[in-house]
């Protein structure tokens, strides 16, 4: 099971540091959650994100739902022996990207979907669940929350998510109400199905209410009554980094302090130090490892974009006090060479020191927030 | 500089076990020579090729000189330094890219020449050597034999090669009497452009002369009459193994049993054992990393295709006796899906084995020999 120990409440915001432990051992918070889509971070295998120190990956239940399906992976002895990761693994419901697809806002993941051989697409929404079409074998498949959840069992990632609907930003109030209590009632049901199958997994409820505040804090209430381990952050966060600054503003004191709660999607630079002064502990996104593959390195000097010309005789490390296994074994003008010639080695070299670059900020975040200077 | 270390004679064939001390340490003969053709093995950085044992890389001079550029390469401080690889390297002398290309026979390796932007191609062949346009930047680029070494002797590789001239299969034989003469011309000069800036790399010939035993035959006599530092077997081998391995009868007790031989461009399962028995040193080729990252895995029991459904739930090692790192962490199952994703994790891991498999291969045949059993 999952346990939240606050190490440290800062004195100068909402921050704090805190250490999750699961049955793959402890997640110290803030931090970032990269986001491994097929059951691997792509261009890495599962040692070095150990070895860079990557202590919760997400993985998607959509995608290994259709590829290489739940039961594969429950024969193998769940997720963690499929893939060989040591540490601590989260699931979502698998809900986010039938949804993403069905309004046409195509989810950076899907694109890692493998050969597509059939329009896949959302058939039918009701209170049952979500109905929906394979893209690999055009197979209809229904997601409940009862059948998401079994997945996720069946996977065995030490976070698990409950079903709810995703709607478009763009969406009346009128409409959001309505999915908003359907969600509620899809996440108690997803709930249920939990812990009528009580296991070591913990699963997280996810707060929506899309960008009105009425409806986020009535989600807030509903959801924090209910025997939950903690609490994503979901839905739409309004369209700017501020109105997501305000939503977080608004949530995050609603939800109890001991219990973990986690920003969903959310993990580029620039909102990263804001989001944890607002009190965030965990945060996945495949943004540091998507960037990595086009070839923009973090630095602390900001990205650097490996394929500029002036990277074609930098020999010196992509960044010189960077202690990562790249900064340490190549140089800026190997890695842009690499990515001159498509190799694909030059993906594996960015993404190791885009990691590492996140692993490294986390830490030092946490380090500041116990010296109460976050 | 590069000497020859004879350990022992096999009695049982020609085979014989050697080491070839270089400059960046010891090549154990028989090996096997992996293909790293942009200074990199395909989805591998140099530190696992370290790992792995790989004693030799062979590096294409044509790639390299388009991208990233030799003087880049200089100014780095050679290849090794460049892409931080401590052991030995091998570089050809481009001419075999740029007349595959002539020819519309393109090599395998073209095919990871990254962004073409221009129709490459040969433009002319005399006496001087081959005018070729880049397929990068459009750009005419004269191949002589002095530029070629000029080039190699930039990117510093420990054993260099002479331009020579690949012709189709087909010629008729006054043609391919006529393109012996001009090799042996452009070797000398390749020869004599490399002593007149002696460094401490070294210089195989490229015995050629088709499939006809009698230029063969001149071929290494007028090449071993020069001192070159080992002898490479070039050129049209037949059309099928069993001319190959006449071949190899005919041209191996003409080269001097003290300096090093090399069979360019072989590699494949088939031929390795017999080739070896045939007293080949070393031997090139992208055939066992190519195979994996086709999905095709080396066992002692054949090839596996891993993307065959029978590996689907396969939840062990991908070869179960194997110590590599591939098997000692992985399932076939998992592979499967990695490759069923197009993950690129995938092809990591089967180009680890591939090339694992192939270092232990190697290792026992050298076994094999010294108890004159092979």
């Amino acid at each position: 099971m999952l346990t939240f120990e606050l190490i440290h409440q800062s004195k100068k915001s909402r921050a704090r540091v805190g250490r999750i432990h699961t049955p793959h051992g402890i997640i110290d918070t803030p931090n970032f959650v990269a986001v491994g889509t097929n059951a691997t971070l792509k261009a890495l295998d599962s040692t070095i994100a150990d070895d860079i120190g990557l202590q919760l990956m997400f993985c998607n239940t959509y995608h290994l739902l259709l590829q290489p399906g739940a039961e594969t992976i429950a024969k193998a002895g769940g997720l963690h022996k499929f893939m060989n990761r040591k540490t601590p693994i989260i699931t979502d419901s698998g809900g986010f990207q039938v949804f993403s697809l069905a309004q046409g806002t195509v989810a950076d993941e899907l694109k890692s979907r493998g050969t597509k051989k059939y329009e896949g697409g959302v058939l039918k929404i009701n209170e049952e669940g979500v109905l929906f079409r394979s893209y690999r074998d055009g197979q209809k498949i229904l997601l409940t929350p009862e059948s998401s959840v079994a997945t996720q069992k069946l996977l065995g990632a030490d976070i698990i998510i409950p079903l709810d609907e995703l709607l478009p930003n763009s969406v009346d109030q009128k409409t959001l109400e309505c999915s908003l209590h359907r969600t509620h009632r899809w996440e108690k049901r997803s709930l249920d199905a939990h812990l009528a199958h009580t296991n070591n997994q913990a699963m997280y409820a996810v707060i929506h209410g899309g960008t009105n505040p009425d409806l986020r804090i009535m989600s807030c209430k509903v959801l924090t009554q209910l025997p939950f381990d903690g609490f994503a952050i979901g839905g739409s966060l309004g369209k700017n980094h501020q109105e997501m600054f305000d939503l977080l503003d608004l949530v995050i004191p609603q939800l109890p302090g001991d219990k973990p709660n986690h920003l969903l999607g959310i993990g580029d630079l620039k909102s990263l130090k804001t989001v944890i002064e607002r009190g965030v502990d965990t945060m996945d996104s495949s943004h540091p490892t998507r960037c990595a593959r086009h070839g923009l390195l973090f630095t602390k000097q900001g990205g650097m974009k490996i394929l500029h010309q002036s990277n074609k005789e930098r020999f010196t490390a992509p960044e010189q006090s960077c202690t990562c296994f790249v900064c340490t074994n190549y140089t800026a003008a190997y890695l842009h060479h690499l990515f001159k010639a498509n190799e694909m080695t030059g993906y594996t070299l960015a993404t190791i020191h885009n990691l590492h670059f996140m692993m490294n900020l986390m830490a030092e975040y946490r380090e500041k927030i116990l010296h109460d200077e976050l």
